[in-house]
Parts: C-alpha cells; sequence; structure tokens
C-alpha cells in the first residue's frame, strides 16, 4: 500500500500538542512515517500524547534529521506546503489536484510531503528541497491554517485519492418497485379506512404520500416499517362503527 | 454568499483549545456562525484564544442554547457527523457527496452542521435532529477524528463545492510556441558552441532537451531565464580557442 509510504516532514515544530495533532491525523488517513528536519530540541512530549492519543505509535516513531534536505535526501518527490504568495511560490497547485499524481509517483519513488515551522511556514532555502508546491485552498480573510489542519486536508485528499476508502454504505438493500407498490396499496386501504381521503380523492391525496416518499432511498427495512405502520392504522379504521366515521 | 450562513453547531464540548481550533478552521475556510448547544458550563477561554488565533471573534460571537433542538430550531437542513456505524447512522454519505447539497440548501433555508462532544460523538437523541448523516472519510485503524480536525474537513469541503476559491495562479503568462522555438534554437547554438554535442547528433540531443523542458509549463518567465542561460553559455563557447574544444 504505498499511501502508508508517504512521509510526513515537519521543518523545525515548536509545539508538542501540534506534532501530536499531526500524528493523530495522519493515522486518520491511513499516514504513518513521520519525519522531523531540524528539530529545536525536545518538543513537549506530553502535550503531544494528549492530542495524538491512539496515534501516539506516530509519534514515538518519528525520525529527525538535522536538516530538510537530509530528511529528504532520498525522495523521488518532495512536495512542500505554503500559504503564502510571493517568488518562487506561484507554481503551486491544491492538495485535490496534486493527490493522484503524488499517489502514482509513490508507487515508484520515496515522496514526502513537507509543512513549515508554525510561526512561519516554509522559508525560500526549505521550498529550494521541494519539487512541487502545493497551496491548500483557504479563505483571503483568514488564510494561514493550524499546522495539524494543513497536515490533516493534504493526507486527506491522499487518502481519498488511494482510493482505498469506502464508505460502509446501507446495510439493507434497496426496495423492489414491487415492495413499494405493496406498501402504498396498503396505505390507500389504511387512508380510505381512517377516513382520511374518499375514493374519489384518493388517487390525488396518494400521488402526494408518493412523491414524499421517493425523494431518497427505500430499503427493504424502510418498507417493512411502512408497511407495518399501515396496517395497524387499517386495522384501527376497521374497528370504528360505520355511522361514527367523519363524513 | 451562503457559505457565511452555514452554522456550526457543537454539541456540549469539553475543551476550550478544541472549540479554539473549531473557530480557526471556520474562519480558514469561510464560515462564522459557531452554536453551541448544550453548554457544560464555562469553556477555558485562555486555551480557545490561544487556538483560535485571528479566527477569535467567531469564538466571541458564538451563540449559546440549552438543546440541539434549540440550536437548530430554525434549521432546514441539519447535518450530523458520526464515525459511529450502527443503526441511525446507515445512511451517511462523505461531506464531499453533501457538500453540493448543502450549499444548494443553504441559499433557501438555513443550514446547521452538527459535531458531537469530544469522548462521544453524536448519541442517538441528537441524531434525531439531524436530517442527514455526514461519515468523514477515515482509516479503519483510527477513524475518530480530532473535533476541530473533523469540522475542518467539512468546511474545506463547503469552501471548495461554494466555488468562491481559484487558486492565485502563475502570474506570467505561459510561453507561446514562437518563444519556445527562439529558446530551443539558441541552446542549440550554446551547446554546439561549447562541444557538447556534434552537428550529427545535435538532432537527436535537442530532442532529449525538448523532452526534459517540455513536461510542465513553461512561462514567459521561464523562457527569459533559459534564454539568458543559453546566450552566456554560447558566448563562452565562443571565447574558447578552436584548437582547445574537445574532439
Amino acid at each position: 500500500m504505498s499511501l502508508n509510504d508517504i512521509r510526513v516532514v515537519l521543518v523545525s515544530p515548536i509545539y508538542g500538542g501540534n506534532v501530536g495533532s499531526v500524528c493523530r491525523a495522519m493515522k486518520n488517513m491511513g499516514l504513518r512515517h513521520l519525519a522531523i528536519a531540524a528539530p529545536r530540541g525536545a518538543l513537549d512530549e506530553l502535550e503531544a500524547r494528549k492530542m495524538a492519543l491512539h496515534a501516539i505509535e506516530v509519534f514515538d516513531n518519528r525520525k529527525e534529521y538535522p536538516s530538510l534536505a537530509e530528511a529528504v535526501a532520498d525522495c523521488g518527490l518532495v512536495a512542500g506546503a505554503t500559504a503564502r504568495p510571493g517568488l518562487y511560490r506561484s507554481h503551486s497547485k491544491s492538495p485535490r489536484e496534486w493527490a493522484p499524481h503524488l499517489i502514482q509517483a509513490a508507487k515508484t519513488a520515496q515522496v514526502a510531503l513537507v509543512f513549515g515551522t508554525e510561526t512561519d511556514g516554509l522559508s525560500n532555502d526549505d521550498l529550494a528541497c521541494c519539487t512541487q508546491i502545493i497551496r491548500i485552498p483557504s479563505s483571503p480573510e483568514y488564510p494561514s491554517l493550524n499546522l495539524a489542519q494543513a497536515v490533516l486536508i493534504c493526507c486527506y485528499e491522499l487518502f481519498l485519492a488511494s482510493g482505498t476508502f469506502e464508505l460502509p454504505g446501507e446495510l439493507s438493500p434497496e426496495a423492489s418497485g414491487a415492495m413499494r407498490e405493496k406498501m402504498f396499496e396498503l396505505w390507500r386501504e389504511a387512508l380510505l379506512s381512517v377516513g382520511f381521503m374518499k375514493g374519489d380523492k384518493a388517487d390525488h391525496m396518494m400521488m402526494g404520500l408518493r412523491r414524499i416518499l421517493s425523494r431518497g432511498t427505500l430499503t427493504e427495512k424502510d418498507i417493512r416499517i411502512l408497511i407495518g405502520m399501515a396496517r395497524q392504522v387499517r386495522w384501527a379504521g376497521r374497528q370504528i362503527q360505520p355511522h361514527s366515521k367523519p363524513s
């Protein structure tokens, strides 16, 4: 699984809590290799653990390198994230645009995602180590994302592009046309029996009910619930003495 | 701008830091209306401020409601995020699938995104207030995202679906075919002049160079740099005495 092998490189991160959040975001999206380039000294491990929670092994297995150049020396593709515009930063693409390319490249080469320090982002020297530039879409009113949030967006796009995720989906299958018709027939009888509608208006009222119940999916389980309700209503309608029914 | 009006509702959040991170994520993605349903008491404002940074006005302008039902009483569409599978949760779709639908609905109705408490997520009672269920794609090894991370992914998808973001793009226009040909012609002369290739191999070598320089965009600015290099190389080649050239 190539996604697994994509490396996240943080350049000189300041806050242990952020690094812990990065670990959780990575594991949430199926990544596990964390590298710290040019560390500032010891990170606050307590904060890191608090935010990493069940992804603490990503933190514990991190690798440290004296410089970014050393952290990506074996990488064929090095994608750096920057929110700042400017010289050297104009060839950027969004994470969604880069993701399929990075996933493809990861099949034959080491791939790194690089993120700068919390306060300043990537420097021009850092960008010189990058082969591609990522610009995360964000509002011009506040374009700069928290470090772990930036990592999350990039990992999320890689995770989706890797095609490994499928929504669990509905366990009960979609109801057949025959089941739906049986259900509507029971409701027609039920609504007639309680005097909600009379024979000549029934078709019109039933169209309204059909419209309401046909806007989304109707599973076999849904139909069984609706049939149960209709049967009980029909039963109740049949208990009523004819002379007591509303006109 | 409809995106602006979509409300983020947090049910009984515990950590001020998370709520601050939610505020930053919202403002990063162009949202601003935060509601807290069923608050547990005072949030840690210091932590909230530390994480919200320049989005602190989202925190300061938050509204509080005694219950989720009251927080979404005026909403036509209420989308709840849940990572847990189970009964009542099977009709989920991903944020990317829901986003265009929510953006569309926000043009005519109040729309809310609802997130549960950090420890437990949304309860079944909370889900009863929701008209749609969002399931954020995540790894089965660690499916549960941090609260602010979950909010970010949903807001990011809404932001992209709203179509308000455009990458700043390359300022220098793409070079014309004529500029590219002029550049390659200068490089041919330059490489011949320094003896890198001889007449009969020149076409072959130039094809290699064309391939290398045609893999991505080449802007007018790029071409000017490449032309400047070629001219200088050609000049250097012409300074060399004929007898000193490599054979």
